[in-house]
């Protein structure tokens, strides 16, 4: 099969060897797979990765080994981390943060650049007609979203600043608004800003924003360390930042402004699938918008290197 | 009066000017006051304050300028910080957090290691009979801890370490157990980690903590920026960790392990006054123990040079 396999260098191999499901996992063939930052993040080098990269995507199930068979012929996304089930982690519900955990095409398992992925069925979900190829590539980074309203109380008079006009910052800008809070969108990127026009999400460039401590909620999305500084300027006493970017370098920094201004720090990572595709079946978000270009798969190879400019906001890769 | 004054140097000067109290200001003669970790790092440049350090005390009430003079006569505790009542923060109840606030023996207003000092007569509270004067000191410390009950929902099944056997983890692991919770003080002092032989709290030394991430919830209160490290370390996913050293020093720190464990980091500072009251007067902590010793007022340069050895836990100067 077709596949992007990263190896100390990324290369596109034509004939690498088509996965079979292990017990209780499927077969699926990639529809359409999105290129995220922690892709990028991986190929200089996060996590240590080796295989096929990629973890959002839509397929169909071609075949499953085991029970579930009702599910072959499906188009489903999936959860992309794959807990051991028998730690005390999994047992208590923190499948996510198993000890042991695989995520797909992140740690310890092939991902979704690829013609098929296998995955176990127990983190597959149906994906509704209304959804179309392009638009469900999105649950994903929309569930990482969803996380945030899962992990903080966010109320309708609350001001939330949202840090960051790359693919997160522009998705969580389209979401929080729901909540019935005054969110602000802010970012470098005059036409990535304007991407958000659709949302009920204000837009600010970054220039622009007032350093005045008077925003309940920043969300921080930019994935530089600098950010976090920025969060806390603008944050009111006893308000919450919550940390998006998974930053991969270090930074001197001194905690004791958070002590002062008792602040909340809350990270947050992956998130629940079910209100991500609720989200899309019913149009509560228009993530169109947000497509910067879709490359055949046998271009893979280039919608990496388009992923990795400044102005590309998503890039999809086809494999239909 | 007799005062221990700070600029550049500490000493206790004799013949400092006795307060006059400003409109709606109490003047109080000070009983006893405490030393406290914060009036150490001001000793070494902290805040920049320069006057009558101290912010753990009781005393008497002399004369009220402005209406409650009922209050004259009462033994009084008080809180430090003072609001000016108008800014955007006072308005909405966040008086500690005030943009111009002062803070008795911190910031821009004279503490109670003194004879006599002022306070906003809205600061005060009436210290019960059964809190003798060296308990009636440990209110402002205890209203610090009850702070963290007031940010955190703490659940009677969750496992808490508190890290740090100063008198502030001492404290916290006398409060906190009464929530339900299995608490677990860890220090690096045997000797210290016995003055919680009183409370419902379990001790351990730093070297036989297990490092397995099996903590819902950490208090750092050790001083120094590896507490920070250490409580990652022991952290559930999706723990909580609550701040409350003041470090002055900056670290080199990576957020990405925040991110990726989804911990939440809380900020805390000074507390509620009531429950602390509460706590002393039904004996539900016993502070007595983490009393070092008492100097009288003439010795209380000496008392801070004993402060600030290793083995000393709570300092008091005696101005009755």
């Amino acid at each position: 099969m077709k596949a992007l396999v990263f190896n100390k260098k990324l290369e596109l191999v034509a004939g690498y060897e088509k996965p079979v499901p292990a017990r209780d996992e499927a077969l699926v063939k990639v529809l359409m797979a999105g290129i995220c930052n922690t892709d990028l993040e991986i190929v200089r080098g996060y996590q240590d990765f080796r295989g096929i990269p990629g973890h959002e995507f839509v397929g169909v199930v071609e075949e499953v080994n085991g029970q579930q068979k009702e599910l072959v012929g499906k188009r489903v996304v999936a959860e992309i981390n794959c807990g051991c089930g028998a730690c005390d982690f999994c047992v208590k519900g923190l499948k996510n943060h198993c000890r042991q955990r695989r995520v797909i095409g992140i740690k310890g398992k092939n991902g979704a650049l690829a013609e098929y992925l296998t995955l176990p069925v127990e983190n597959l979900f149906d994906m509704p007609d209304p959804v179309n190829d392009e638009e469900a590539v999105f649950t994903e980074p929309l569930a990482a979203v969803f996380e945030i309203l899962e992990q903080v109380h966010i109320k309708p008079t609350d001001r939330i600043a949202v840090l960051g006009d790359g693919k997160l910052g522009l998705l969580t800008a389209m979401v929080l608004p729901h909540s019935g809070a005054k969110v602000c969108l802010v970012g470098k990127h005059p036409e990535k800003l304007a991407l958000a026009d659709s949302s009920q999400a204000g837009t600010l460039l970054l220039e622009d924003l007032p350093r005045d401590s008077s925003f309940d909620l920043v969300v921080e999305a930019t994935g530089s360390p600098a950010g976090f500084e920025l969060a806390r300027e603008i944050l009111k006493p006893r308000g919450t930042l919550v940390l998006k970017s998974t930053v991969a370098e270090s930074k001197e920094l001194n905690l004791s402004s958070l002590v002062v201004n008792e602040l909340t720090l809350i990270g947050s990572r992956c998130g629940p699938f079910p209100p991500a595709i609720r989200a899309l079946e019913n149009k509560a978000v228009d993530v169109k918008p947000l497509i910067s270009i879709i490359f055949p798969a046998n271009k893979a190879l280039e919608a990496f290197e388009t992923a990795a400019e400044k102005n590309a906001v998503k890039v999809l890769v086809d494999f239909r």
